[in-house]
């Protein structure tokens, strides 16, 4: 199990805390106003790791992406303009994400394949190039914004998200930091969202990518907002080795610190998500306990966190916990209906599939709280598993029947 | 593939226009004012067929049915009452459920085991018996109120929901009717709400439930609300012989035209169901064609009703096909991104994974149409499926963050 205690939380951190990183951003005319196009920069080559959407349409922008760091596992720059998710756009937005590709290349003189790009937005229009070649010529690396690269990514979220922290490895202190967006179209199981990890150790490429599925697997695949997967969610995590000289593999006797610092990362950025969800009021957390399996226990939580009805009980603070209950019967996984407990918060809600006696008022007031956790004990193994979501809203419906107008 | 054309639907029919059908209902204080407690009757024990939800907590009537059934493949009377599920409610419930049976058996002078019972409405509170017991006794089966019946079940259901079609079998006009209840907690892949099926065919017990899960799978389990799957879900479809003298069989040469009676009478009332989904104001057809196979055709057709998203945007009238595309895409199924085809009616928005040249204001006009469709083209092979669903409005979520207050 991840053990946060020993990592600091840096206040105000943010994706470029980490030595050598830099970030900027500026609006090149895809939004009316908003700051629109981003880049993340890295003073060495970093090495570089990722997890990429399960969507069968993968938009133009991950197959370059994926292109660059297969030469040789590093990156010095990613761009990433909102917008426009340059999905289900043929050939020409394939041509489209190499030019791009290769303009910030030939701005910042690295080669081509250090060079990542990433795009989300509206799926099935071409990126205006000229808007994107305005965009490119406006990178100035000796400028760095990170509040606007933070704003750059952004489509309908309504915060900007960014976290850092630190963890003292051979005596040494290394920074990680991160940036994401996401808000509609959150859901497990795939690569979310667009979300940035940086750090400042030397980390063996094998081993990132060990620690981003891990952390991955706890923290993005366990949030969701509405069950729907973009064509164009990617998290990269970035290494650039500038303020440790050791190379860490899985193998360093101090690496579980490396590994809890990244999943601590990226559990805080998917919390931002899910807190930030379409039109939510509410983070809700969902602690499954005592499963058959891990696997199981995942499956279970994601069953309760996805349930519509689930999230509308919580908006309207309603301790109506047949609702957990039915979710957790169909989710398909071994349970005994008369062993599971339920809690609210603190409040025992169900005792061994049986309603427990609580104070409805009491239950109605805890769920008016901004945080929200329903606990699932099922006394079928020792499988645990948390997820994250929201509550769903009026303004859920409202912002996507009126997403493009 | 079904047949319709030779089938008639009978106007203003109802799950009583069988001969030998009777049903009833009446207020017996579970509600403030509605008719809360309903009952169906067969003059002659009707072979019996049934499909229940797949929801782990399988409510206490659920067994009870289950057993009566099992006795002989047989049932006279089947009880329902609304405003309480007899859901989670332990020992206490499944008493409960048993002495609702005896109690009716003894009303009415038939074995309890002719006897079936079933409830809807909250999870986790114990039947109130007093109140039962005072609608059992109001049961008089020379007062067949169909009417009364067909709103008894209902919980948040706008309408209340019947059909009924003839179709000739051996020369002879045979009738089937049907009723059902159905608006949140609906999901496929479940029995997925309370329906009822009547026939005066005389259909041998094991055709019978043959012909119910053909039925099923195509219709009440292509139909979602909102993804959530109730506890107490049931399909029963009684057959009581009393228009017909020669046995049906799977075998029967004309059984065709009895399959495709059945499969219509559940069709209707699935897309009953899915157009009074809570909150609804359209209903809306997913069509897949040429999918790899008839299940993966189910699966993306389930995946795009399913969507939150492709839900907001018709309910919007905006015409965002990226969104359709999307569910293709997260349905984990075998797609070739370039080969799909999307229309919104008649209008071609998708074409081989591109954007087609379309109006987006004829498409916004389209989808402010009563009944929107979706056809997926996917160049895979030949499998074919349709599903139902609805839009996801303001409605839904006011009806559910406050469905018990």
């Amino acid at each position: 199990m991840t053990d946060f205690a020993q990592l600091q939380i840096i206040k105000n951190g943010h994706v470029t805390s980490p030595k050598g990183f830099k970030a900027g951003g500026t609006h090149c005319g895809l939004r009316r106003k908003k700051v629109d196009f981003g880049w993340l920069y890295s003073e060495v080559p970093a090495t570089v790791a990722g997890v990429y959407t399960q969507n069968a349409f993968q938009a133009a922008p991950l197959h370059v992406t994926k292109e660059s760091i297969a030469v040789e596992d590093k990156l010095q720059m990613v761009v990433v303009n909102s917008a426009n998710a340059n999905a289900c756009t043929g050939e020409i937005g394939m041509a489209n994400a190499y030019e791009t590709r290769k303009l910030v290349a030939e701005r910042i003189g690295v080669s081509e394949h250090l060079v990542a790009v990433a795009s989300t937005g509206v799926i099935g229009v071409q990126l205006p190039m000229e808007k994107l070649t305005k965009g490119i010529e406006q990178i100035d690396l000796d400028q760095s914004v990170t509040a606007d690269f933070e704003q750059a990514i952004l489509t309908t979220d309504t915060v900007t998200k960014y976290v850092a922290v630190e963890v003292e490895i051979e005596g040494k202190v290394i920074t990680l930091g991160g940036a994401c967006k996401g808000s509609g179209m959150i859901h497990p199981n795939m690569a979310t969202m667009l979300a940035y990890i940086t750090t400042d150790a030397n980390v063996e490429a094998e081993s990132l990518q060990t620690a981003l599925k891990t952390a991955t697997n706890e923290t993005f695949n366990m949030i969701t907002v509405d069950g729907d997967c973009s064509t164009n969610d990617t998290v990269l995590a970035f290494a650039n080795g500038m303020n440790m000289q050791t190379e860490l593999t899985t193998d360093h006797p101090e690496w579980h610190k490396f590994q809890d610092a990244f999943t601590l990362i990226s559990q805080l950025l998917a919390k931002k998500i899910a807190k930030d969800g379409e039109g939510a009021t509410k983070l809700v957390e969902v602690n499954v306990k005592q499963a058959e399996s891990t696997d199981s226990a995942r499956k279970i939580a994601k069953a309760i966190i996805g349930s519509n009805l689930v999230k509308t009980a919580i908006y309207g603070a309603d301790p109506n916990w047949g609702r957990v209950i039915c979710a957790v019967g169909y989710s398909n996984q071994p349970i005994d209906p008369s062993k599971v407990t339920v809690y609210l918060g603190d409040i025992k809600v169900v005792e061994n599939g049986l309603p427990a006696d609580f104070s409805e008022e009491e239950g109605k007031e805890y769920l008016m709280s901004e945080n929200v956790s329903v606990t699932v004990e099922l006394k079928m193994g020792d499988g645990e598993a948390t997820a994250w979501g929201c509550d769903l809203t009026y303004d859920y419906v409202k912002i996507n029947a009126s997403y493009r107008t």
